[in-house]
């Protein structure tokens, strides 16, 4: 018998297993993360880029317009900064900034590392839920979560990951299928150098069968058919990203929404070339063009860091070819902006017409 | 409400909504066939590589053993052979022939092109459905099969396709999910150079929304919450592959079903080393040492053509490391021989707990 009452709702206290996933780089305002736990789902600010005072400053906002629990995304991995090949890579990049009309002006770069003092001032500000990709948090970290009864939930991409998840400590396990837009949470590149990318309808069963804490489905969900197919395949609920991504509180930009829009279950790429690591996005001129280069682009987050002054000026030209446009595959009914409450109400109803 | 009782078993006039897929090259014996279709799944025979004579004796065979309905699946791509490159291909494949202690013995070779007459095969011995990968029946063919009342199935990997397959008369969809095993049924290699690989979680919905005809969820599906999943989805029934493979009645090489219940999520790779197509199986020797050399495999089927030797050898010498083990991603719970009817009867119980 399925049901929408999952082990999901008990724990992080809410009321439809629908977890809006924690999108870094703008696409998760406060309004969103409010605007969906305020519907009964799990909000999530996705942080990984923000810097520490507004990122205490956003979560201050979402506790002041809602009572809900919520939930704070941030990456796990040690910023490790290589620009040892800055000089080639750059030159990859220029023909992209001759066309934006920029130029390169730093000659010297440095990631900022800002994932110890994010999940400090979670703890601080008593963040309910914290959600990591790319790995799993500290020992340290982890007995200071437990002390505060906060909830850690791990994305996992294998298995083999998903244990490791629950070995740390991890409430909960997000198993993010091979269709799922944006950072492939991947633990180790050397393993898999383009991320894992195991389907969510073949992930999610196999991860269910391997831990004892539940299991929330990402990749691919964008409805009630994906939500109630995620609970029979073993989940207790499920992450839904790119269907935010087009909400009206969604602080993506407009000609990113526009190009989500037009886009179908062909137009997305798995991608190094914006940051680093693997990304699925909807392929654009910068993407075709980096990769037609042949340059190989620096790790993780220095790629990332060295090409943000494009996506900005890309931002400002309100041009979409040369900006990062996370997608999964889902996104052939995804056709105009919707309330993020609306969403959730929808997704709901959809799942309750499909269990009768 | 979800139903197991869908429009594929009144299409195809069987209990359950479970189609064996139709396995080009050994695994659907005639008793792996007969087995399904007793137990109230539809058994598919993997024509493709069948030379005529043996088809109909395969057929035949079926015929004899069993009252029920049944498949055959045939390829609806063109022969094009093109062994302008095969010198360059035979000297990466030379090191693979002395280490099975086998010599290059044909210096010319053709594939053989019996589509047409496997056609005509399946519509004189009245078999009731055909299924076809790589595209669809010509329209005469469609004709024809329209005349006898033979159903009509085609497998797709994109809406587009499904579109195409719409189009073209056929009376019911398989959308091919990217963790399927085997051979990914991309009508063209042009646009899809490694076959398009949109997950089955995500391409299922997207094709139900697209076509007016029942769409047959593959890919990463082994058991009752696969099946559950995809007739949450929209889909009317499913295609099992990979848990067939290692089913009692099954053809393969015994090599092979132990590389398959040793293997995991982690496991396979779309290759096209062995045919020239793109096919997701266990990543072996063979796959690894041939994508080392950089050589572009000929075109399919010429690959496969040349590639036969080697794979009869490593069958002959039980090496798995040189055999084309196709798999799909969901292989974790198989771990022995089953018997193909308790397949289908533990997936349909499975999936009757899951409904309550």
């Amino acid at each position: 018998m399925i049901s929408m009452e999952t082990a999901i709702c008990q724990l992080f206290k809410i009321d439809y297993p629908i977890i809006q996933a924690g999108m870094a780089g703008g696409p998760t305002t406060v309004e969103l993360v409010v605007e969906v736990s305020n519907a009964g789902g799990l909000g999530t600010l996705g942080a990984a880029y923000m810097p520490p005072g507004a990122l205490q400053q956003a979560i201050k906002a979402i506790q002041s317009a809602t009572a809900k629990p919520f939930g704070v995304n941030i990456f796990a991995a040690p910023v490790q900064d290589d620009f040892s090949r800055l000089e080639e890579v750059q030159k990859a990049l220029s023909p992209f900034r001759s066309q934006l009309k920029i130029q390169e002006i730093e000659s010297s770069y440095q990631s900022p590392d800002w994932s110890e003092e994010q999940f400090n001032i979670c703890v601080e500000e008593g963040v309910p839920i914290i959600s990591t990709a790319f790995g799993c948090l500290s020992a340290g970290q982890m007995k200071t979560a437990k002390e505060q009864q906060i909830k850690i939930v791990v994305m996992v991409t294998t298995v083999a990951e998903a244990k490791l998840a629950e070995a740390s400590g991890a409430d909960a396990i997000v198993a993010q299928g091979s269709e799922a837009g944006g950072h492939r949470s991947s633990f180790s590149l050397d393993r898999h150098p383009a991320g894992a990318q195991i389907g969510t309808l073949s992930l999610v069963p196999q991860v269910v069968d391997a831990v004892g804490i539940p299991v929330i489905a990402a990749g691919g969900i964008v409805d009630g058919r994906g939500l109630v197919a995620s609970l029979a395949l073993g989940a207790q609920g499920v992450q839904i990203g790119t269907r935010f991504i087009g909400s009206k509180e969604s602080g993506a930009h407009k000609a990113y929404k526009q190009a989500l829009f037009k886009s179908n279950e062909e137009s997305t790429v798995v991608t190094k070339s914006f940051s680093g690591r693997p990304a699925r996005g909807i392929k654009n001129h910068f993407i075709e063009k980096f990769e037609q280069t042949g340059i190989v682009p620096l790790p993780f987050p220095s790629q990332n860091t060295i090409t943000k002054d494009i996506r900005a000026a890309a931002a400002k030209a309100d041009d979409p070819e040369f900006m990062s446009l996370w997608a999964g595959q889902s996104t052939r009914s995804l056709t105009e902006e919707v309330a993020a409450a609306e969403i959730v109400r929808t997704v709901v109803e959809e799942a309750k017409v499909i269990l009768g």
